[in-house]
């Protein structure tokens, strides 16, 4: 069982209309109401493709029922905890003619104090008994640096490999505490490092602790370093068009996926196959209308990936 | 008591953002949840401003929920029929930098004909003890002009004065009906009746039954045509800058509350003095954030507004 956990859930309203003018009065078919946060999609990756998955968050408020009763029934097995504060709304409006989304992303109200430490708690009691661990996005209101250290220090504490998606001071703490994989697109890299290399964020993010550091390049696929071998660039010869959200949770996923499976046996890991599943579960996700969905193509998306070493300039 | 009939409610769902960027995302405070559709708007307004007030629509499935739990919370008296098909959703993004707001508006889905058909007669039952009765807004999906005719029909015929505040098709079967006020607004009369000019186009309605025809022309105040006396034209004499949202509804709750208290005494009705509460409210409600209230300048208001006849041209 891979156990994901949402610090930071949404509950993810989308309308669709063929054109978008501010200002005018659209009529629309009904939006779709959806359990989300990258965590979430991180969990119906794996669970779609048929693998074991344990999906934590907390919620409240009304917004959190709504979330609950999509999740029960998607059938992703999960354990929410319930919180004072309403849980908040990612609003996507999806503009079908110019093919752009229109985002507003909800603040959200405060974790109470108590309510943090359970979680984190939660957390790694549900870890000692899953085979890999993913964290995934921004922090909620309530849950602080100091928190997140926590979470990590108790995480990586369990020995079960952790995955960390996430940017800024949250990403150094994930470095810091020594997770498995980090997982950080070039933006992110960039602004937490301030590195506009990858390869050099990436090995910023090495020598403060973490194991193995995953950049995702958007269409240029994505890069791995690790300790021990040259870093390697992966990515998909020809450019596809469709919708990227997700497309890095998907990533998240297939590094889950291969810790996982290597278990305690990480020096078999390969840099070279973890980077091939990374990239084609990212793309597949891309040609997916949906964000933590793949398409019937991953196992072929998978064959066409190049993987080339990276000659590190002295 | 004044009943308010909404056939077609809505959640209204509203964000606010600095300036809305297409394609962009943006971080926004929580939204607001309020029911919605034109006759909640009657019925805040009259409820705000202490008259009796019952309001009536058919809900169905979690934001119908949302929309009771509101009305719940709002203290507005009301009466909910529950009904399998979703209540639908409008999502306005208000735009604060331009002062615009987008709006989508989910078409709904369809009501059942046993549920239409209950609608429709809760709405004659409650007439008769009301002192007046409004039905705003559009048609919903399943309610179809027959079903509307016969509400008309029976409305009308408990001698309880009817406002209607629609258009189209369902426009000119209220004023087949005789009903005793119709306010379109001025797109939407000449969408109905094709005459551009408010004075033609009112006639037009009275001609078919139709006992006082209300015209909104927004900035430009209303005219009230009747069958006794010449056409009136209302306005302010000054352009008010706001949320013009509501503001029709503002106008029906005063014209509802007029016919109401003139009672079966519908001679001694002015139309000078209905012209003048009607410009007054809908003004009022111009200055106020939220669609259905007034400001505290309504009295003032009244007393600034200007009415004169209009001479018909023979």
């Amino acid at each position: 069982v891979i156990l994901t956990v949402t610090p930071n859930p949404a509950l993810d309203l989308t309308w669709r209309v063929a054109r978008l003018t501010p200002g005018a009065t659209h009529r629309v078919p009904t939006g779709s109401a959806r359990a989300g946060g990258k965590g979430l999609n991180v969990a119906r990756v794996l669970h779609g493709e048929g693998h074991g998955v344990l999906a934590l968050a907390a919620i409240g408020g009304r917004a959190g029922a709504e979330f609950e009763a999509e999740l029960e029934a998607s059938g992703i097995p999960h354990r929410l905890m319930h919180v004072e504060a309403p849980t908040r709304r990612s609003v996507a409006v999806v503009d079908e003619q110019r093919g752009e989304t229109s985002v507003l992303n909800e603040l959200g109200s405060p974790l109470a104090v108590a309510e943090v430490r359970d979680l984190v708690d939660t957390a790694a009691r549900l870890a000692r008994e899953a085979h890999a661990v993913t964290v995934s996005g921004s922090l909620p209101p309530g849950l602080g640096e100091d928190d997140f250290e926590r979470l990590m220090g108790d995480l990586v504490a369990t020995g079960v490999p952790v995955v960390v998606d996430t940017s800024g001071p949250a990403l150094l703490a994930a470095a810091r505490a020594g997770a498995h994989a980090l997982k950080p697109n070039l933006e992110e890299l960039e602004a937490t490092t301030g590195h506009s290399d990858p390869v050099e964020g990436a090995n910023a993010l090495l020598a403060l602790g973490a194991a193995l550091v995953i950049v995702s390049l958007g269409a240029e696929g994505l890069i791995v370093a690790g300790p021990h071998e040259s870093p390697v660039h992966a990515r998909l010869p020809r450019v596809l068009h469709g919708n990227a959200t997700g497309a890095g949770d998907a990533a998240v996923a297939a590094i889950a996926l291969e810790l996982a499976q290597a278990g305690s046996d990480t020096a078999s890991l390969s840099l070279a196959g973890l980077a091939r599943r990374a990239t084609a579960w990212s793309a597949s996700a891309v040609l997916m209308p949906l964000a933590g969905e793949l398409s019937a193509e991953t196992g072929a998306l998978a064959d066409e990936v190049a993987v080339t070493p990276i000659e590190e300039t002295p």
